[in-house]
Parts: structure tokens; C-alpha cells; sequence
């Protein structure tokens, strides 16, 4: 298995210098990985130092709250791809899944996939927050609303877990007979659990441990 | 001292529900305290509940990482500001800052505050990741972008203290000489320490604790 295939390499902290964002990228091509996962405002500098490559630069939107309003969540990912972004992670508005208002956050998501265009798109639940049934739903408005991944979580909320084997075979079994994508990402720091998740369904593993798993 | 009339009455968690906010804006009338701090999505609501009040609304633009590139900060807050908000907390770039990109970090202000117009712009500069120096620092450019007022804290770094008496102490000396305001957040739960901070130069107070430390 080419593990490397399934890893976004991912550097999302708040104080983050251009240093460390250097060293990402040599990582990501040094190791082949699937992609790069950076905040907006570094997508253009991962983009300049990926261009040869096959990495792929994906960016976060909404995040890692999801609580913009739709447009503003549209707008970022037009001029993220409008700086090179060749994916887009959005974060699904947690508190109208909360308040059952399913129209609201489908809409939210159907605004974004519009200005996506043909530009994959990923849907943070924030799995951390959600029961069982909030997840199975969330996959179901992601469907409806022609996304193209469902993801488990943003690493940022307070005691979270992250990926859990258990929500990724239910978001599988929910999104994959409608041909999306699963994305594994929060908490996955060793190998072990790399392979846990992807028998479990992820075809994307989103971790700053990528190259001890690999390793 | 109308304690009150320093507070910020904040609900800025992702999934805060409807009825969490209706109860946040029940107490922020009751107790007429400054104003209430939400996130983008709830502004609307917020406005309609405050309308025929002296409570002011108030949002957070590029929140919490600030992460965001400068015309998105300046979209989000034009459209906060079209549906209701009477004040931006924006946060500032705090890798650019690490990267001591200052005139990076200027501009990005000053894009928002072109697009705030006459709608006080508060900067968030995220005290727990600086040092003093850096501290120093972010309000010399605060001011210099012509900001209104300079903001400890956003409340989400892991493991982060929040305001504390001797940062706004330091801010309150760089800034309040060029005549910008002092807001302190994060970790503000008693009256004892809302009065500290008071003491120490802070002009507002965000906290979701507001109730009880007026109580």
C-alpha cells in the first residue's frame, strides 16, 4: 500500500512562520505526499513551491468554526482557488445541524460547491460534536448537496479526538454508495491508526504526523 | 462603576444553538450590558433581537486564526456590517507577525478598517502566542493601520490564559496615547478579575461570564 497516497501533510496552527511552512513542503515532495493542507493566507506561497510537483495544495474554509455566513465561506474558496488551491476543505455550519434548520447547512454547502466549480470539496463535520445521528445526517445533506468528501474534524476543538474509527465506517457506509470521498483527519499520530482508519473507509488521511507514519 | 457597561456578553462556540443565543440577548438586555459578541452567522439574528436597544452587536471577522487573506477579512466584515454590526474584532495575522512581515500585517488592518468605514474596528492580536516585544509591537501597528481599539484574546488557543493585567497594561501604554481603546477577553470569569483589568486600562471586556460577574 502506498501510504504516502493517502496523506495530507497538514500545518494549520495560528502562529505558524515561514519556515516551518518550508519545511512542510520539502516533507510533502521528499516523502511524494497526496497533498498539503495550509490556511488561506498560504496557499499562494504552497502553491509557488509545489508547482513542479504532483502535490496537491489544499486550503480550509470557514475554519475552523464554519460559523461565516455562506457568501463569505464562497468568496474564500474562489480566491483560494484563484491562488492555486487544487482542493477545498469547508466547515459545515454546526450550530443550524444543531438547530435541525438541514436547509441552511445544505445551502451553505451547495453555495460553496458552486464556487468551487470543478474544484473538489470536502465537508469538516466536526465529528467531536456531533452524536451518531447528527453525523449520519450531516453525510446525508453532504450527498444531497453534490460535495465531494466528507471529513471528520478540524484538530481544533477543545478535548477533541479527532478521527474515530467507528465515525468513519458509519460516514462511509452513508457517502460511498453515492461515489464521495471519506477524509480522516484530527488526532491520527501513528501508523497503527493510519491503517485502522483507511480498513475502516478513508481514502484521506489529514495529520502533521505524516512522516512518522510513513516512516 | 457601571461594571455592565464595560462587558461584551460573548457566545462565539460552534455549535451554540438558538436558544443559547435568544437567552444570550434576554441577559444582555436585562443586565444593559455594552453589547453581545457572536459570530457571523448569528449577527442577523442578534440585530433583530437588539434592534430597539442601546446593546451593541458585535462580531469577529477571520476568526479565531486570522489566517485569512485580507480581502476575505474585508468582505466578512462588509457583510457583518450590512447585516447589523455595530463593531468588527478582527484578527490580526499572527504569522506574518512571527515573520516580523510588518507591513504585511498594516495593510491587512488597514484593508478591514477601509472596509469597516465609520464602524470601530478592534484588532485581536492573540497575547497567549506573543512576547512582550511583540506585544509592543502589534499596537505600534495598530495603530499606525488606524484600528479603534487593540483586543487581547480570542478565547480559543489551547492551553491560553487570555487576558492577562500585565499585557493590557502594556497595550493600554502603547495605544491609549494615539487614542485607541483597550478590550480585554479570555478568561475573565469573577468580578475581582474584571476589575483588575479595569484598573489596569481595559475600555471593554469580552466574556461569556458577564452575568455572574455583575451579579
Amino acid at each position: 500500500m502506498n501510504l504516502n497516497k493517502y496523506i495530507e501533510h497538514t500545518l494549520l496552527k495560528q502562529d505558524v512562520t515561514k519556515e516551518e511552512l518550508l519545511k512542510l513542503f520539502e516533507e510533502a515532495k521528499k516523502y511524494n505526499f497526496k497533498g498539503v493542507c495550509v490556511n488561506p493566507t498560504n496557499v499562494e506561497i504552497a502553491k509557488k513551491f509545489l508547482k513542479d510537483t504532483d502535490v496537491k495544495v489544499v486550503t480550509v474554509i470557514g475554519f475552523p468554526l464554519g460559523a461565516n455566513i455562506s457568501s463569505v465561506k464562497a468568496f474564500e474558496a474562489e480566491k483560494a482557488i484563484q491562488d492555486g488551491a487544487d482542493e477545498i476543505d469547508m466547515v459545515l455550519n454546526v450550530s443550524k445541524l444543531k438547530d435541525k434548520d438541514y436547509d441552511f447547512v445544505k445551502k451553505d454547502i451547495e453555495i460553496v460547491k458552486t464556487a468551487c466549480g470543478k474544484t473538489p470539496l470536502k465537508v469538516i463535520l466536526e465529528t467531536d460534536l456531533l452524536d451518531k445521528e447528527e453525523i449520519k445526517k450531516s453525510c446525508e445533506l453532504c450527498v444531497a448537496a453534490k460535495a465531494d468528501f466528507v471529513k471528520t474534524s478540524t484538530g481544533f476543538v477543545k478535548n477533541g479526538i479527532g478521527a474515530k474509527v467507528e465515525d468513519i465506517k458509519l460516514m462511509a457506509e452513508t457517502v460511498k454508495p453515492y461515489g464521495l470521498g471519506v477524509k480522516a483527519s484530527g488526532g491520527i499520530r501513528d501508523k497503527q491508526k493510519a491503517l485502522a482508519l483507511i480498513e475502516a473507509g478513508a481514502d484521506r488521511l489529514g495529520t502533521s504526523s505524516g512522516v512518522a507514519i510513513v516512516s
